[in-house]
This record gives structure tokens, sequence and C-alpha cells, in this order.
């Protein structure tokens, strides 16, 4: 079995993908589903999620650009936010800066697409592993096109239980998120450590970073669902 | 002054821009300019290298596809190689899988572009400094559009050398090679544990390895030089 990471998304994935945007993508993913969403639309642009809420449509749009709500947007991709609400029947339509983008480089070719995020590592690890038949790729989706350390962070974390669980050929990427992993110091160092965290923490939103800094404390891990879904959207539920 | 690791070639580079292909093609161009060579060119494609090589031309043809010669060319982009010839008075031709597209990224926007190895670290980390008035982007080539931790390594290697120096902002491409660089082990260890590494050896290529792991071993460091080059190659001298 091979583990890679990719440190950016790249073009080609052949079994299971593991999208990871801690920052605050999948953290915020994992916690629309842990309070009650039925389902996760993400899109590849805002305008689809912007023409997805019709008259008396049922969903709920969820998004940032540059860690900033999107006008016309219900939630601003706040893990803190979604926290202190309930989407019990909703279906929350997601668009964020990279972690949506990723998710559709990886669903083109992948056959298993999870969302990671350092609150849910353990319970994606095993997801992972046990949908594995060949090859699982974490894909860090870093930020506008640069390395997020945050997201090498989290690849390394995952990386380490997967380690745990059998044996893995590693790549250069899995090699540089562990080494990243085992000396960038405990989580919430981490991701304060990091540009997009420094970036959040200006914005004031230092508690999402806190938010996403803990580590598994859900066991929900968003699954690429295939069936009847809007153009230009990927379905993703507690799989 | 800010300090950037790209740890794949990006677009987009606004002052210095220093180029890493550790295994091997920034190595072997040290090597090259080292015993003696006038320049060296550095093309887009093999096939500009080989169309340059006409009766009577004065170039030498240096390079490799996936570790192995290309047919047709005098050397193949190996250190070793290179390090027991005499290129006085010559001029290398050079394509390789990596490294030379990546100068030829570089060269599209940045203002100055040096090429990087460990074998030059002091020397190019010093080059950098002086030419740099806003960003010195360190530029990792990587393997086939994957990061190698070997050019990973060797970045966190030049951005010590550049933060005694002076003072820099970093991004988080700096903080993840640093950490490679501070945790990675010693030159010939990092370059033995990077996938490349290890296939240079399976070729029987483990002294290219242990040549490209001499830590400033040379003070030449190749510089991008504009005047009359053939279309479709970048020309390197020792500046």
């Amino acid at each position: 079995m091979r583990l890679r990471v990719d440190l950016l998304p790249h073009g080609n994935y052949p079994d299971v993908v593991v999208i990871i945007d801690v920052l605050r993508a999948t953290t915020t993913a994992v916690t629309y589903l842990e309070r009650g969403a039925d389902a996760l639309l993400l899109t590849a642009t805002p305008e689809i999620a912007l023409n997805l809420r019709t008259e008396g449509s049922p969903y709920l749009l969820g998004g940032e650009r540059g860690g900033l709500p999107i006008p016309g947007f219900d939630f601003g991709n706040s893990p803190v936010e979604a926290a202190g609400q309930n989407f019990t029947g909703k279906t929350v339509v997601m668009n964020t800066t990279n972690g949506t983008g990723a998710a559709h480089t990886a669903a083109q070719s992948g056959k298993h697409i999870f969302l990671a995020a350092l609150t849910n590592a353990h319970a994606a690890a095993r997801r992972a592993r046990a949908a594995a038949t060949e090859e699982i790729a974490i894909v860090c989706a870093g930020t506008d096109e640069h390395v997020g350390l945050e997201d090498v962070y989290a690849a390394g974390v995952l990386a380490e239980y997967l380690l745990a669980m059998g044996e893995f050929s590693i790549d250069d990427g899995a090699r540089i998120a562990l080494t990243v992993r085992r000396n960038g110091g405990n989580p919430l160092e981490a991701l304060g450590s990091s540009g997009h965290g420094q970036h959040l923490m200006r914005l004031g939103l230092g508690e999402d970073v806190r938010a996403a800094a803990g580590l598994s404390t859900s066991t929900i891990v968003p699954t690429l669902t295939h069936g009847d879904t809007p153009d230009g959207t990927l379905k993703f539920t507690v799989g």
C-alpha cells in the first residue's frame, strides 16, 4: 500500500483521497455534519452556491474569500460559528478559497474522497485505511496555490496514524509531512505559527484557530457521495 | 525583506529567484562551471538542445530523463562524470527532467536568477542576499511535479544561511524547509532518504548522490546572463 502526501493538489488519484484544509474548510465541514446537517454541497465557485439559493430552497450557504464571509452567504466558514448552530435537516452549500477547489480536483479521478481535519484525524485515518486498495493520497489544499504549514502538519498527523495501522511505502511528501508533524510542536503551536493562522488571528478569528487545533474531537468523516446533485457541486455526507 | 520557499515552481517572482535541483541538475551545473566551462545553456526541451549541435558547433550536450542519459547527448547530468572532465572554453547545453524547466519558469518574471545546490550553498546565499531588494524566492524543482525532499532540505540549508545574514519575513514554505533541514539529518542522510536519491542509487549512481551532498565545496554560482542566446535557451555563467 502506498501513502502519498501532496503538499498542494495535483492531478491524478487512483484510489483514496483525503482532502485537508484545516484552516478552515474541512474543520468547518466536520462541524456542520457534527451539528446535524444532512449533507454538504461543495461548489466549484461562489456563483454556483449563490444560484442554488432560490426562493424556498432548502440550502444554507457557507463560505469565505481570504478569510472573510462572502456577501449573500449565511455563514462564514467558521467552525466556532457552526458549532453554535443546529443544522438538523439542512444541507449546507460550501464554497471556500482553497478547500472546495481541492475537492473538485480530487473528485475528477479518485475513487473514495474524504475530508479530514485535525478534529477528525483518527476517524479519517481509519476510514481511509478501510477503503484503500492500493494508495492513500493525502492532499493539502494550501492557500492560494502556496503550501500551508497547517495542512502539512495535519497530513503528518494522519500519516502517523496510518503508519501505526500497517505497512506503507511513502513518498517525499509524506516524509516532509512526518518531519513537520514530529518537530512542529503541538497542534495549536503549529497552526498558530502558520501564515494563514496568523492571518486569521489578525482578523479576530483566533478562536477558529483554537477550535481547528482540537485533535480528534469528532468521529465524523465527510465522504463524497455520488447520486443526484446540482451541477458543479460535490455532495458529502457522514458516509 | 521577504524569504519565500516554493516547494514546487510557481508562477510569479518579483525579484531574486534561486533554483534548486540538487539531484542533479544544479549540482552538475556548478560542476561544469567549476571545471572551466564558459557558459551553460539551459534549454526548455531536449529537442532544442539536439538542434543546437550542428556540424562544428561549439556545444557539448548534457542531460537526462528519469535519471538516464538522453540519446545523442554527450553527458548524462552527472556531477561525478563532469568533475572528471575539463570544459575550458566549452559551452554546455543542458536539459534535464525538472531543473531546466524550473529555470525557464522563473526567468519569465524574476529579476536575478541563480542556480543553487548544497555544493555552492554558502556562495549562493551570499549572492542572493546581495542582489535582493524585496524578496528572495528559493524554488525547489521537485521531481515530475512532486515535491523532492532533497530540494526542500537544500532550501532549508540556504534559508538558514540567509537568516544568519539579516532579518526576513518568512512564508510557510520556508518554515517547512527549515524544519526539514533542522531535523532531516546530515546532507547525505537527507539525500539518501529521498525518493529520488534512492532511485539514483538503484541505478548505480550513488556516487552522484554522495557528491551532491558535499556542503559548500564550490564558490561558483551559475547566474542568468542576458544577451544573445539561441531561442529557447537561458544562458548561465559564473556571473
